[in-house]
C-alpha cells in the first residue's frame, strides 16, 4: 500500500486566493484551477471577465503539471520538432499542456497538486500560478 | 483467410519483466503497456511513482509502434513542419504518438506487438523499452 | 493537507491473482483491470482469449467502482427510467460503468483502488471480481 | 504466442457483396462494414443512398460483433433497465452498439471477423448481415 500527500480543499482556496491576487494586480482577471496530485479538479474560479476557453486551459494545464511532476513551460521547451518529445502536446486526449502557465505544487520534495492559469500570455499566467505557490507556502511557514 | 501470430500474456509479462528491471536499474518508475499486433492492450503495469499522465502515453506509444508497426521515435523524426508526415502525432484521436518510446515487437521478421513505456525522457524510455525486448528476445531464444 | 493510502502494483498484481484464478475455474477469459483510489490504472491483464471491447469496458467499471466509491452493479440498480439517476451511464464521456463487474477495493473502511472485470456475463464478472478482493484480503489477513 | 485466423480482403468482398445482394433485393441502400477479429476495418462500402449516420453505425455493429464475439441483437436483448448488463451500450466511448444489425462472422467455431450493417430498419439490417455471412459460408463450402 501506498501513503499519498494531497492538496485538501482549504490549501486549493489559498493557492487560488494567492494566484487571483496576482492577477488583480496586473489587470488580468485569470481562470484559476487547482488540481490534486493526480491530476483531479479541487477548486476552480473563473474571475468576472476571464475566459471561457481558459475554462479548460487552466484545468488541463493544472493537470498536466500534477499528473506529469511537471511545469507546462519545461514541456514546452522540449516539445521542439525534432526533439523526441515532439508530440507530447496532443496526448491524453489533448489533455497534455504544452502552454506556460501550470505549476506542480511540491511540498517536503513531495508533488501535491497542481495549479493552472489561464487567460493572460503564458508568461501572465506563469507569473500569477507562481504567485498563487509562493502565497500557499508563505502560509504554511507560518502555521 | 489470414494467419496471425500475437503476443500472448505470458509474452506480455516477459516483456514487461525486462522493462521494469532497467527502469528500476536506471531509477525511474515506468508506466509500462504491451499491446497484440493490433494494438489493443494485452498488459499494463504502472511501476510505483509512475506518472499519472504516462497511464494513456505509455498505451498509446504501443499502440503506435504495433499498429503502424513503426518506432515512435521514427515517427518523430519525420513529424517535423514542412515534413509531409507533419501532422500524424494529432491524427487517430491523438492516439498516434511521435513521443519516443514505443517499440514494435517483432519475432521471425513479423510485427506481434507492441511495447510503450513512459515516464522518463525519451531516451530513458525508449532504453527501457528495448530493455524489455531484448529480455523477451533472450527468453525465446533459451527456450 | 489530506493523507491518502492507495494500493501499489504489489496489491495489484494480488488481486489480479485471485480475479484471473477465478476465471479459470469458471471458463472464462478475462480483461481484469486494478486501478487506484482516484481511478487511475495501476495494472491490466487481457487473459489468453478476453475481449477486445473488455479492455475498455474492464478498465471503466474499475475506475468507475473506485473513483465513486461504488459499485457499478449498485450504479446499475439505480439507473432506471424514472428514477433520478437514470443517465449516469452516459456521463464523464460515458467512462461511468453500470454494468455489473466493477468493485470498490476497501481496506479498513477506505476506498484504496478499484477492480473491473469484463469478457463473461455480468454475474461471471461480478464474481470474479470478488475472488480477486477476496484473495487479496486473505494475503494482507496472512501478512 | 497465439495464432490467430482473420478475414481477408477477398473474404470481405465476399460477405460485402452478399450483404448488397440483400439490401438491393429488399430495395434498401445500406451501409456495410466489415472488421477482422480484433474489431478493425477491413471493407466498408455505402450503397448509392445509404445513409451518413450509417457510416459509422455500421462500422460500431461491426466492431462489437468482432471484439465482443456477439451479436448486437444479443446485446440488445440483455441492455434492458434493471438488467446488469444495462448501460453496455454506451461504453468503450460510445461504440458498443446494441442495435441490431452487426454479427460476429465465424469459420469452424472461431471468431474471425464482424459485420455490420445499417441504414434499414434493425430486422432490415440484420437480415442482410445474415445474408453477407450466408454468402460468405457458401462461397467458402464451394471452395
Amino acid at each position: 500500500m501506498l501513503t499519498i500527500t494531497r492538496l485538501d480543499i482549504s490549501d486549493a482556496r489559498i493557492l487560488i486566493e494567492g494566484a487571483a491576487a496576482k492577477a488583480t494586480e496586473i489587470g488580468v482577471p485569470m481562470c484559476i484551477a487547482i488540481v490534486d496530485e493526480s491530476g483531479n479538479l479541487i477548486a476552480f474560479e473563473r474571475m468576472d471577465g476571464g475566459k471561457v476557453t481558459s475554462v479548460t486551459i487552466a484545468q488541463d494545464k493544472a493537470f498536466t503539471a500534477a499528473a506529469a511532476r511537471k511545469a507546462t513551460h519545461d514541456y514546452n521547451a522540449v516539445c521542439v520538432p525534432g526533439n523526441l518529445a515532439f508530440g507530447i502536446h496532443t496526448e491524453v486526449g489533448g489533455r497534455i499542456s504544452t502552454v506556460g502557465g501550470g505549476l506542480p505544487v511540491s511540498v517536503d520534495g513531495e508533488v501535491v497538486g497542481g495549479i493552472g492559469l489561464s487567460s493572460g500570455t503564458p508568461q501572465q499566467d506563469m507569473a500569477c500560478a507562481q504567485a498563487g505557490i509562493d502565497h500557499f507556502l508563505a502560509a504554511r511557514a507560518r502555521a
